[in-house]
């Protein structure tokens, strides 16, 4: 469908629901003439894109939307949408419509899905299953978040080794169906191990005469189902791959991992880490009720009173020297504040270069001379520049002298922590990203408060 | 290969090139064993994964591993590095190398690689290529880096609609050769105009009688090359695709576009906004000399400067309400901080629903009284939680009523401008996120420091 028809059928859906809502609050929505249009629209709509129209609205809206959603859709609308809607979605279904939708998805996302399911229903779910569908539904389940075996989906088509192309070719033609994203089929032996991959394009390219064992590929990138997610991610990213087999330990092929996850993937690792930098716990409904935003808020919120109360009692030390020279409380915040933003462009750069492993704890000291070099002549350049301004000002030349060594010490404390805290974290197997932007600036806030009041301290009283 | 592999080989090269720098100085590099070596080795590495390397090398041993490359890898290379090791990779090449590495890759590799080159060798290259060639590498540099046609290639299999499957099956068996991430063929007239696309899916599930015309899909996702390439992402994002076509405004088929373009943009797209928040200008070679990193890191802490002085200034304006009452200068980052954390959530989260479409202008008044009943119950919470702190170190009920009343408008003020900046800007057509994070910062600061001063001079003093 193109662009322009997809955002006309998404305005003319948004006309008549606040349309009823406006004006025919007496009749019931499911009676309503609006209803009955919503719903025949919907139905042009692919699955993704009504997901990300009920993302798009407010609360009462997108109630109105969704029910007039038909059942079937219900299950691919809730891998779609982001974990906020979902249970605002989830709230408004009775169980036995939640059964019915989760019936039409696959092993893996009836896996995404159950965590936001209440137990009882989960467990009627996994009874309806038959006896392959359950273990491999356990099976993702039992896999961390940030392993290959969270990710992979069981959309795949096996052979054996010893046939010729041109049986592979009728095979797959009575399937009748191929999975999305298949760009190769796995070969596999009478245990089930891998053996191999034959991709379309051997299969494509070869005389069909030829048996699987002769064309198929044998170096191919595999993944263990226990590997690292972010790692198979970057594998994806160097060696442009659009599927690759997923093995157990013991070499048996249990699935399959798919560009369309790696893709999900990094797109949530970035919205992660930009959410943590700007202090938020999780993605959050834009249309969620306030207490869940205020609930969402809080811990960074908490953390920084913390912080700041940290730097203000380093403050409350000097009043004595704040009192006797007020222009300090003046200027104090320009020292902090250069100090926080040097420090998390050396943070930022670090943590960046470890999870793109650019890095290991072996360079330390190479880039701490490095950062260390950078921020003395940052240092000296905008601690001249403010140094200046200060003397223009005030007249005075000692405060000047003050304000340009307290800049360069507090950008090299800023360069040294900004440094260290990521790889301490890399060294002791922490995620070095988690909190990084408020640890260091915590630091060069009470840090940058303590030289610069310290130096006037000693030096202009 | 599999991983074990690689990071031995790759820990071997180290050993290898830092061994060589520590006592071998007097005995040429390509002299000496060492090289010959890491040459025999770097023969088993896959292009990215050399590419990977040379990242995540200090600039002296980046240049023996890049010496000890073969020449024909050079193009492939320097397509994967990011552009502050590409420059340094390429100074170290002879006009006539960057040539013959160029004449290496495919048109739309070649314009990715132009910008980074000296004029005169760009054109010595374009007299080099075919006429096809030619056209191709300038339709590809004629878009702008945010339109789908700076990302499309040209690796595309091509086919007419009067033909059976049976003889596209022969056709691409002749020939020899599949771009990587094919999933379909384009389907042409005889204008070149597109009709279709043929999926191998659907090639290799029907009868090989049926024609083309039968059997291909005529409404799947195509794009304009002048579309927009974050939209087209989502798109892939959202319809898990692997390959469309991309045609220009008459309906020409001019090339395609893949989902390892589409997933380096969503990388690409993460890193510029991760960057640009902590306040870094662009992407940083770890081991670049000193200088460029300053250069890098300037024009942020020049922002910064800024901003910081108007916030000093603010300050100023209270010198004698703080002379009078020193706990005020003590306590007043408190305010300035939470105002900053706050506004931050509220801008990254109106920032990324922006970006992700979820949001137009028309919502602004909702979000805005959601933000601000947010910010209000924050401001409750959090200025009683440091008013009771202040109750119990200063004894000064007075200041304890200023602090929460102070805390509570500025997190007023951060909601408030939290919204309007990013609506703004987007009402404006201008990208909501660049320096959203320092923009909100500076008016946190000094309206939170002018806030809290001014109401302490009234109720205070």
């Amino acid at each position: 469908m193109s662009d322009s028809n997809l955002s006309k059928h998404i305005s003319n859906i948004t006309e008549l629901v606040q349309d009823y809502l406006k004006h025919n609050l007496e009749q019931k929505w499911e009676l309503s003439p609006h209803f009955a249009q919503t719903a025949q629209i919907l139905t042009q709509l692919h699955s993704a894109d009504i997901a990300q129209l009920l993302e798009s609205l407010p609360l009462n809206e997108r109630m109105c939307v969704w029910q007039a959603t038909t059942n079937d859709r219900f299950g691919d609308i809730l891998l779609e949408v982001s974990d906020a809607v979902k249970a605002s979605l989830l709230a408004d279904l009775e169980d036995h419509e939640i059964i019915s939708a989760a019936q039409n998805l696959d092993a893996d996302e009836l896996a995404d899905l159950t965590p936001e399911l209440p137990k009882d229903i989960v467990n009627e779910l996994m009874q309806s299953l038959d006896e392959q569908q359950r273990q491999r539904v356990n099976s993702a389940l039992s896999y961390a978040e940030n392993q290959v075996g969270s990710l992979m989906d069981f959309d795949m088509i096996t052979i054996r080794d010893d046939v010729t192309l041109e049986v592979v070719l009728r095979y797959i033609r009575r399937l009748k169906e191929i999975p999305t994203q298949t760009d190769k089929i796995f070969v596999i032996d009478k245990n089930g191990n891998l053996t191999g991959v034959l991709p379309f394009k051997l299969l494509l390219l070869n005389d069909p005469d030829k048996k699987v064992n002769e064309v198929m590929a044998t170096n191919s990138i595999i993944f263990k189902a226990s590997e690292d997610a972010h790692e198979a991610a970057l594998a994806f990213e160097r060696y442009d791959l659009v599927t690759t087999p997923v093995i157990d330990d013991n070499g048996k092929l249990i699935g399959r991992l798919s560009v369309d996850a790696v893709l999900d993937l990094v797109r949530e690792e970035s919205e992660t880490e930009v959410l943590n930098m700007a202090g938020l716990r999780e993605e959050e409904d834009l249309f969620a009720p306030v207490w869940h935003s205020v609930r969402n808020r809080w811990s960074w919120l908490a953390i920084n009173l913390v912080t700041a109360f940290i730097a203000s009692r380093v403050i409350g030390l000097f009043e004595d020297s704040i009192e006797k020279l007020v222009v300090l409380a003046t200027l104090m915040p320009i020292i902090a504040g250069m100090g926080g933003n040097s420090g998390n462009q050396t943070i930022t750069m670090i943590v960046r270069a470890i999870a793109l492993e650019q890095i290991k704890t072996g360079n330390t000291s190479y880039l701490m001379v490095k950062e260390l070099s950078v921020a003395l002549i940052n240092g000296i350049i905008w601690g001249s520049v403010i140094a200046l301004i200060t003397w223009l000002l005030y007249d005075n030349f000692a405060l000047s002298v003050v304000m340009i060594a307290a800049m360069i010490l507090n950008l090299l404390l800023a360069a040294l922590m900004g440094v260290i805290i990521p790889m301490m974290r890399l060294f002791l197997n922490k995620d070095p990203a988690l909190g990084s932007s408020v640890m260091i600036t915590a630091i060069t806030d009470s840090g940058g408060f303590f030289i610069f009041l310290s130096l006037a301290t000693i030096f202009l009283l």
